[in-house]
């Protein structure tokens, strides 16, 4: 049996202000035809189809589409959940009707938890919910933390587990743990929020979203599928992909994975505005790309963003980039006792605080002539 | 051929604060009950499902419920239509699922116009638009008035008619005109918003939705279902109702009304605080419905809402009678002059003009004391 593993599409979500809804768009078409020719007995979607309780309409639409088209033109079946970012009951709407062509989709927690078998192996479709939901649906007032809940859940779930078969989890939340890192300390840092791996043991495979990289966990059976797309700079550097995962009848399986190449790549550049703007340095780049800009040039610079979008015309953040070491931080505080120097002397010292560069006598007399102008109109006035 | 004709739910509305959602689910619980007894062929529902495009969650988990029974569980096809207060891209998720159980329900108006064949009867299904969007669907830039879209939308829908079979539009609109009513006053009346109910003739039978009341226009055949619940106090003399047509191979029909009893009703109460809070008068009332009171008291009156509601708990609105004369209405214009007078003088003109009493000499009396003792402390500070 094989299904694809996705999740945290985060339909209708802005970027720096932008909407990505026709990136989305292009991603998951280029996704239907991956589906297309997998022919997978299922897609499985880990939660965060949208970004936002109340998505923007034009990825309600976008969402249907592409649902119908897997699920109804393609004849495939969709396993999915909502995630943190999802409204459970707006997504629920409707949900009755779609088992009918094989499209489970849970919204909302239910107490009963029981599987849905397609072509042999059962999935538990866990949708995310707050501690609290989970204390109210089980009324049990010793569940407090993210760990408590799903701690509740799988033992709900291992009362009537056939651990014969092969059984896929499918969740939204926070795990943390694993072979190569060291649970304690992760745990620890991770805060109450998380999940420790080992609760998952019951599975054949669990098919985890909200973490948006496969990296993000380095498991045997527990993963994360990550985003179809980069959704920050933060993952500038992530390769993005779903999971094939072929499951034989005794839970055993393959993973592969297939990458997917987005409209617009988001990418970090670093250099001066000079080489930046030069032709023999951008002519082999996809210059439509996502970029948060990183300026290396020192002194002041005229429109650079401007400069920049002429070339570049999705530069979405703009940065300068200033070493402050340890020992000119402490400097900077001296400054303020620095009432009685000279404006050159001040300048000197602002300008050795915030750059590495020396304050060459060239400089010197730039600036010199330029106070002393200034103080010139100050006195004529 | 058998259907029930229903409009204006409006689930999710807020009255005067409160929201109706309970009220709702008890009088759709009822709708339920008698759609199981009536056995129809269908249910139409023509428009504002719900009472805003972002209805809140308990709204979108009660409608889900309704729909289920009645098309799942009771297996009734349902037809359905977006009205100006529904989100036509929202209400439209999941569409193409509901197809394969006879629910058919369209959010947002599409070019092609191709009737819904229940049992012999074509149901043309037109969701409401605003001109502009018929306008740049039919690329047609003489719309621009409802009137000019709807006539677009029947014309191509007359393209393909077939008249020797019962043909049913379900439409939400402001329709004028009809037998009883003088068509060109309503029209030059209701301004632009408006249809001339003429445009309606190609039909056995127009199922409208947005006007709350089937009294709203009276046509042989063009009729408004009315909402289903009272929304309003200036709807309180209505009566509410659902229809049952009965329509044959040639388009003839009976039409039936069967009303509903909401849980509180909404009514409007008057009387002074004394004979409204007397158990006499109250004994035999509903005292747990909707209320706007209208106290017909003179005088100052202590906290009255408070009274009010310790007999009649959901007073939703409170308002004084005051009868002003144009006469009246003179003179108080008078009274701004009025500044040598005594302030006995002026209390006397200040209770004329704004009551229909006579300012006897018990009441001068009375006022007088009160006059003086504050004067006197006035004096002592």
């Amino acid at each position: 049996m094989k299904f694809i593993h996705t999740a945290d599409w985060h339909l209708g979500k802005l970027v720096h202000g932008i909407y990505m809804t026709e990136d989305q768009r292009f991603i998951l078409n280029q996704f239907v035809s991956l589906v297309e020719e997998e022919k997978p007995d299922a897609v499985v979607i880990a939660g965060d189809l949208y970004d936002r309780s109340v998505p923007p309409t034009e990825a309600v639409e976008l969402l249907d589409e592409v649902l119908f088209k897997i699920n109804v033109e393609l004849n495939i079946p969709v396993v999915a959940i909502s995630g943190n970012h999802d409204s459970a009951e707006r997504l629920s709407f409707g949900s009755s009707w779609y088992r009918n062509s094989q499209f489970y989709l849970a919204g909302k927690l239910s107490k009963e938890l029981l599987p849905v078998s397609i072509k042999g192996v059962n999935f538990y479709l866990v949708p995310y919910a707050e501690p609290g939901i989970v204390r109210q649906l089980f009324d049990d007032d010793t569940i407090h933390t993210h760990q408590d809940a799903m701690k509740t859940i799988i033992d709900q779930i291992e009362k009537n587990i056939n651990s014969h078969e092969p059984n896929v989890f499918v969740g939204h939340a926070f795990v943390l743990g694993g072979a190569t890192s060291d649970s304690e300390r992760t745990l620890s840092v991770g805060g109450s929020g998380c999940v420790s791996v080992d609760l998952f043991e019951p599975f054949s495979y669990t098919a985890l979203g909200h973490l948006h990289s496969p990296d993000a966990i380095k498991h045997q059976s527990v993963k994360y599928s990550g985003s179809l797309m980069k959704y920050s700079f933060s993952e500038a550097k992530q390769k993005k992909s779903v999971s094939i995962i072929e499951i034989d009848e005794k839970g055993q399986f393959d993973i592969r994975y297939r990458s997917l190449s987005p409209r617009n790549d988001m990418r970090e550049l670093e250099g001066t505005l000079e080489q930046l703007l030069d032709p023999g340095v951008y002519q082999h780049e996809k210059v439509d790309d996502y970029l948060k800009v990183t300026l290396l040039d020192e002194g002041a610079l005229l429109d650079p963003i401007g400069k920049l979008r002429q070339v570049y015309p999705n530069v979405l953040h703009l940065e300068r980039k200033i070493h402050l070491t340890d020992q000119k931080k402490k400097h900077q505080l001296e400054i303020i006792k620095e009432h009685k120097k000279s404006e050159l002397e001040l300048f000197e010292k602002f300008y050795k605080d915030i750059t590495t560069l020396e304050f060459t006598e060239d400089k010197r007399k730039v600036i010199s002539e330029v106070i002393g102008k200034v103080l010139k109109e100050e006195v004529a006035k």
